[in-house]
């Protein structure tokens, strides 16, 4: 292993080292009787990568995702748990604001291809956290994890109207990246794809911005690209009894090496905007069921005042029409049933048809998506005036194992271990 | 005209808006004998739109980009111009922290699509510029300007080894998008590009992040996808004479209209970054002729120490080797050429190869591009050791014409009026 360098160390941005240290020795030694609220005080500091969950999940949405799914080569099983100790060690620094290892002119060796890719050098930590999950074709018969599935990892239903596109979505281990420097994300992706050169081989990527869902009572609340606010009835991490009933698997759900991890659904959607901007703001407000500059639940004033399905206006119709979205997502609507979003907009140039591509790369975590996601979007999928102007062209199912609890552990040992 | 609506007016962000108008005064009365010097004070903060020259060419490179190439579909001179005046007022807001439009809740028309999209609503300006550009194309039969195309326009040759992709190159107008914040970038594009509805269409588009070149030496260096300092010696906004020289088109370059433009090059440059990631550190310095940790010509200590061609190691070898990067493409190789690079990095999701599709997308200006990007690309493609790792897969060429002098004034009155 050749010399691990810190970016900070070595280009002087300053003593950030020692708190970077002290967090993590802080989280190693803590018990987590309750989820660590962690809070990186500027964009440019770190979180902690230690801890009973996987930072990323409730960790206040940072602005810039980049998103990967692997599909794994090698056949064996103890090179992949190699692999997966290899990221493992190579996440707890790069989440730190540390090279994935050497570039190669500090102690390296310079003939040998650097440790680390080095875009990222000079660049602080800018709050990135790398979450880990795992697809349900990991568990088939080649790691002998078969017996393993969690119940709560069956395969998504088909949609109504979904157009899913097979070569991005899905996938047997996915690394999610958010930062608030899409260079930081990006880096420490693409080092994670080269430490596993001949293990595993990208088989879909996505960048995305503007964190669409906050995931605290901190931050505002952000606009998706049809500019309204999204995420003002996310559960969020100050919700600590809804957290433990809705977004962290327990062991008694029936597969122990859950316990302490979420699922996470990812889909890719794309939105017609060309004609979105053409609509009118009157039916852009029906359809959501909300005012766009507001965000106050329409026949409210304010973004954060209850919903009320039931009140009419004077015409003697409800405010919030039967198709709304905020109508048909809502948890009253769905068994109770809440989601963490924590999605990104995406643009991804343009399609040949003088249309952008864009719209919103979803991301949502939930304790089983058997009674979460799946109702909600069947509900939608099947309902929501929103239809029309959305399409789903991919998606992605993984069991985020627990955090990792100290540099003893790896990613996925309560699986593989 | 629907009500303008200020971001920063409607959502209490602050006082700037009183500083905006006073940039926007200072720079409509200015008699620019020199380049004005503009520095936003912080990410948040706005340029000026109003200039001899354009924003967005000398101006601090942004963070981020959205750069759009539009097709012209209507076939009538006064649409186009009339789109031009359109496109002008919109940008002249939007750079300003304002939104395109009202998006309808205050003062508009609620039955009407909004005028503005709404979502960088509550985001600061972020130091947005809009910066057009048109291409040879628009120069043929349609809007009688074919005798307007200035010389400097002249298509590019044909370089050894590009592989250029004919429908994401080219274009008649393009429009570059540069702020702190991707959402405010991509927010402009799209308003633009609903603006255009009917008149043009989007014919490919590309977001970009993390500059790769700094165009003032108040910013430090940033690193290109292949972790190496990029833009040591850039042309920068305090260059006065190389500017001049180098920089603006002239009158007396033979195009009236053009005086104070200048040309943009566009090349999307794939990288071959699992193939680099595997070499090694001394190859890679080898190639580009720079240490990859300090930026420091080989041979040398310090990042902007000058370059030693004639330098030699004691293997009585050059440091420097013949066919390295910073040899070929610098100025003493190419008859004293400079350009003005404002490239980004790209990560475009990945190929289905098993591969990030990732790069640079590579933009230059220059007041010819004849006797500065042509020759220097010609030598690179010729011989640099970097091309076995890249490949150029799209290229624009764009006439910009001077800046917007003032809220009279329109993008292209020069070429049109």
């Amino acid at each position: 292993m050749s010399q691990r360098v810190s970016r900070r160390g070595l280009f002087g941005l300053g003593a950030a080292g020692a708190a970077v240290v002290g967090a993590g020795v802080v989280a190693s030694n803590t018990l987590f009787e309750e989820p660590p609220v962690a809070h990186a005080s500027s964009t440019s500091d770190p979180f902690p990568f230690y801890g009973e969950h996987q930072s990323g999940i409730v960790t206040p949405a940072q602005d810039r995702l980049h998103f990967v799914a692997f599909d794994v080569i090698t056949k064996n099983r103890a090179e992949l748990v190699e692999l997966l100790q290899e990221w493992t060690a190579a996440a707890a620094r790069l989440t730190q604001g540390k090279e994935a290892g050497s570039y190669g002119a500090v102690g390296g060796a310079p003939e040998a291809p650097p440790d680390d890719t080095g875009e990222a050098l000079g660049l602080p930590a800018s709050g990135l956290t790398l979450t880990i999950g795992f697809g349900a074709s990991l568990f088939d018969e080649r790691f002998g994890l078969a017996d393993k599935r969690p119940a709560a990892l069956a395969d998504l239903p088909k949609f109504p109207g979904e157009q899913l596109i097979p070569e991005i979505s899905g996938g047997d281990i996915c690394v999610q990246a958010c930062a608030h420097d899409p260079q930081v994300a990006v880096h420490a992706i693409r080092n994670l794809a080269r430490i596993g050169f001949g293990k595993v081989s990208v088989r879909w990527s996505q960048l995305g911005f503007g964190r669409t869902s906050s995931t605290s009572r901190s931050q505002a609340t952000p606009r998706n690209l049809m500019g309204f606010k999204d995420g003002t009835n996310n559960l969020k991490l100050e919700d600590a009894d809804l957290l433990r009933d809705q977004l962290w698997a327990s062991a008694q759900d029936g597969s122990d090496w859950m316990a302490g991890g979420s699922y996470m659904v990812t889909r890719k959607i794309r939105m017609a905007i060309e004609t979105w901007d053409r609509t009118s703001l009157v039916e852009q407000e029906q359809i959501f069921g909300r005012d766009k500059g507001e965000g106050a639940p329409l026949g409210k004033k304010a973004e954060f005042d209850p919903v009320d399905f039931a009140a009419k206006g004077a015409d003697g119709q409800p405010y919030i029409k039967a198709d709304a979205h905020v109508r048909l997502a809502h948890p009253t609507a769905n068994g109770n049933a809440h989601l963490l979003r924590r999605g990104y907009n995406f643009v991804d140039g343009s399609d040949g048809l003088g249309r952008l591509d864009a719209g919103l790369f979803f991301i949502a975590y939930q304790r089983d998506p058997r009674k979460q996601f799946v109702p909600v979007q069947m509900n939608l999928a099947k309902k929501d005036a929103l239809n029309e102007y959305i399409k789903h062209v991919s998606s992605g199912l993984f069991a985020c194992p627990p955090g990792v609890r100290d540099a003893g552990d790896y990613w996925g040992r309560t699986l593989f271990g």
